[in-house]
C-alpha cells in the first residue's frame, strides 16, 4: 500500500541473518524490500542510515490480537474485516496451508508463523508452542516493523497440518495489519509497534465448556483427555500468554453467566469489554452516563426478553493498575428488537449510521457468539478500530511529510 | 376562587345536622355556602336539586397527603406551596391554633380538624386519634366535596394545644386544596374526590430513630417511653393508616441506608418514590431508560462524593397489585454539584427550566431532608402536582362549561 519515493536498503544495517535469493526468502520486487530471518538466533536490529523511507501515504496501522488457540480469534478477524467492508480470504495462488487472511484493507497474519521450532523441534526440546523459546521474536519484530514502514516482507508459514515450517509468503503492507496469535504483546519491541491491542480472555470455566463441546462432542475425545490437555497447557499459558492482558487496550473477558444459578453449560455467557482510558484515538464505549457506575436490565416495559434475560453493567474500574472503563453483558439476544434496543442505548460505539452494530451482527448471524456479548463486543471493537484507523490516517495526512528518522 | 353564577342552597338537601347561625357554624356570606356538621353522627349526604353550581373557572384540585404524625407532612407542604411560588401561612386574623396553611394557590387543611372526639372524648371511649371512630368522615367528605365544587365551608378546628374542638374557620375554595393527615384515603367517598394522593411511608426503623432524636434528645423523654408510645400506636396505625398506601398515586418510602452496613442512626436514608402507572396527568419520573431496570452510582469520574456516596435505582415493579415505577435514592448530597448532576440525569421531572429542582432544594436548604431523597422526592412530587394541576385546568378550560349535575 505504501508508495515510497526513496529508500536505502543498505541503511537497513542489521545483524540478523539475511537469506539469499536462491532460498527465495529475500528478494527485490519493484519498490519493495523483502527480508527474512530463517533462524531463531537472537539478534539486535539497528538502523544506521539517516533517511530511509519517505512514503506518500499514511503507513500501516498495526493491531495486535492475543488469545489462546481455539478462542475465537478467527471469528473476531472476520467481524473486523467485515466492518471495513471486505471479506477476508487466504492469499491467492499461494500455499493452501497459509494462515494469512487478506481483505481490501486488512491483512491478518498468524503469529504461529514465527514459530522457530516446528512440531518435532518442540517435542525434542520439550517446549510447547506457548513457550517464547519456540518463537522468533526478533524476526516478528523486524517484519512487523518493516510492514509498518511500508516495506513488504517474506514471512514464514507454520503449517498447522504438517507441523513444519513451510517456505515463506509475500506480505505487502496493507492499510491495517493485524497480528493475531499467542504472543502479540509478549515482546516489548513488537508491543511498541502496536497502534491498538486486544486480548481475548476466556475464563477457565468457559474454555473447558467449549473444549468439551468441540473436542468431545465433535471430535470424540474423552473428558479425561480434554482435562489433561488443558492442565498440560496451563503452566505455560499462565507464564507467557495470560500476562499480556495487562498491556491490552481492550480486553474481552468471557465468563459464565450469573443469570442462571450454578450454570456450567457455558452456553449463556457474561462478557466484559475492558477498555483502557487515555489511549489516543480510542474513546471507550459507555452506557447512559460516562464515568459513573450503572447496571441496566433492558428487559422491562418496552422490551420483553425470554429467560434468563439480559443484563448490562458499566463503570470505571482499575485493571492491572490502569484506569479502565468496563462494559458488561450477561445473557443473550433472542430477537432482533433486543439487539437494536441495546445498541440504541450505548454511546461512543463509533457507528457511521443508526443500527450499524445490529446490521453487522445480523450479517454474520451464523458466526459463533452472534447472539451474545462476544459477538457484540467484537463488532464494537471492530468499529472502534475503524474509527481509530480513520483518526490516525487523518492525523497523519494532516501532518507534513517527513523523512523517517532512525 | 370559584365564581359561581347560580346555586340553590335548598337543593343541598341532606340529612346531616346543620348548625344554626347562632353556633356560628353555618352562614351565608356573599355568594358562598357554608355548612358544618358538628356531631359525629353518621349521615347520608344526598343532593336532590338538579342544577346547583355553575362555575366560571376550573374548580379546585384536591390532593391527599397521608402520613403518621411527625413524619414530615408540614415540610412536604412547605415544599409543595413553594413550587407554586408562594409562602404558606396560617389564616390571617383567625384562631392562632388553626392548623390551616394558606398560600396564593394552595390551602392545606389538616384532617385532625375532623376529629369527632376531642382528647377527653377519646380517653373516655378508649380510642386513639388513629381510630376512624374518633373522626367524622361524613363531614370530611361533605366539606371536601363542597370545596371541590367551589363552595366555601366552615371547617372545624381541632386545637392540638388544648385537645378541644374550637369554633370553625372559613375555608374558601382555593386552586389547590391539600388535605393532609392520618386518613385522607381511608373513606372511599373522600378518596374518590382526590385528584392525586400521596402517602409518606416511614419505616419503623427510621421512625424510631427520628423519635429518639426528637423526643429523647430534644424533649427529654426516656427510651422506654418512646418505645412504649410507638408500640401503643402500632395496632391502630397498622389497621387504619398503613393500608391507605395501596390507594396512593405516589408513595415516598423512607428506609435505613444500605450504603453503611448495619447503620441504625437513621441519618443517612434510602428513599423510594413509588409512582403508580396509568394515572391521568401524572407521568412517572425515570432514570435513563423508561421502563427498564437501572442502578446508578453517579459518583465516579465526573462527580466525586464523600462516604458513603450516593446510589440510585429505578425500575418497574408491582405495589399492592398495581403497576408502578420506583425511583430510589440512597445516600445524601454533600455539595451543590452532586444535586445538579443528579437532577440533570432524571427525566420527566416536570421542571420549567434546567435546575429547578436544585433551585427549590437550595431555597429550602434549612428544611429537614434537603440533602437526601426525602427532600428531593418531595420537591419532585411538588413539581409533578404543579404539572398535573396545569394539565387538569387546561383540560377543563378547553371543555365547554357545564352545569354540575347531581
Amino acid at each position: 500500500m505504501a508508495v515510497c519515493t526513496a529508500y536505502n536498503v543498505k541503511s537497513l544495517n542489521s545483524s540478523y541473518s539475511v537469506s539469499t535469493p536462491a532460498k527465495s526468502h529475500l528478494g527485490f520486487h519493484q519498490n519493495q524490500v523483502f527480508f527474512y530471518s530463517s533462524g531463531s538466533k537472537k539478534t539486535n536490529y539497528r538502523r544506521s542510515g539517516s533517511s530511509v523511507i519517505t512514503c506518500a501515504d499514511s503507513g500501516t496501522i498495526v493491531i495486535g490480537l492475543a488469545a489462546d488457540s481455539g478462542c475465537g480469534k478467527s471469528t473476531f478477524m472476520r467481524r473486523l474485516t467485515s466492518v471495513f467492508g471486505g471479506a477476508a480470504e487466504p492469499p491467492r495462488g499461494g500455499n493452501p496451508d497459509s494462515n494469512t487472511l487478506i481483505s481490501d484493507t486488512t491483512t491478518v497474519i498468524c503469529l504461529d508463523d514465527y514459530h522457530s521450532l516446528d512440531r518435532t523441534g518442540r517435542k525434542e526440546k520439550g517446549v510447547t508452542a506457548l513457550d517464547p523459546k519456540a518463537n522468533d521474536f526478533d524476526l516478528m519484530y523486524e517484519q512487523v516493523k518493516a510492514i509498518k514502514e511500508g516495506i513488504a516482507v517474506q514471512k514464514p508459514i507454520y503449517n498447522h497440518v504438517s507441523g513444519l515450517l513451510d517456505p515463506p509468503e509475500l506480505i505487502k503492507p496493507p492499510k491495517i495489519l493485524v497480528i493475531e496469535g499467542l504472543h502479540p504483546m509478549y515482546d516489548e519491541r513488537v508491543r511498541d509497534l502496536l497502534d491498538f491491542s486486544i486480548y481475548l480472555d476466556i475464563s477457565n470455566e468457559v474454555k473447558f465448556a467449549w473444549k468439551i463441546q468441540r473436542d468431545m462432542a465433535e471430535r470424540g475425545h474423552s473428558l479425561e483427555s480434554i482435562k489433561a490437555s488443558i492442565e498440560a497447557r496451563k503452566p505455560d499459558f499462565d507464564a507467557y500468554i495470560d500476562p499480556q492482558k495487562q498491556y491490552a487496550d481492550a480486553v474481552i473477558e468471557v465468563l459464565p453467566t450469573q443469570l442462571i444459578p450454578d450454570d456450567n453449560e457455558g452456553k449463556v455467557l457474561r462478557v466484559k469489554l475492558i477498555m483502557k482510558e487515555g489511549v489516543e484515538f480510542f474513546s471507550p464505549v459507555y452506557l447512559f452516563d460516562e464515568g459513573s457506575t450503572i447496571s441496566w436490565i433492558p428487559c422491562g416495559r418496552k422490551l420483553t426478553c425470554s429467560y434468563p434475560g439480559i443484563k448490562f453493567a458499566y463503570g470505571p474500574d482499575s485493571y492491572f493498575g490502569n484506569e479502565v472503563s468496563v462494559l458488561e453483558m450477561d445473557g443473550q439476544f433472542d430477537r432482533l428488537d433486543e439487539l437494536i434496543y441495546v445498541e440504541s442505548h450505548l454511546s461512543n460505539i463509533s457507528t457511521k449510521f443508526y443500527g450499524e452494530v445490529t446490521q453487522q451482527m445480523l450479517k454474520h448471524s451464523d458466526f459463533p457468539g452472534s447472539n451474545n456479548g462476544t459477538g457484540l463486543f467484537q463488532t464494537i471493537v471492530g468499529l472502534k478500530i475503524r474509527d481509530l484507523y480513520e483518526q490516525l490516517t487523518a492525523t497523519k495526512a494532516g501532518a507534513p511529510l517527513q523523512a523517517t528518522k532512525a
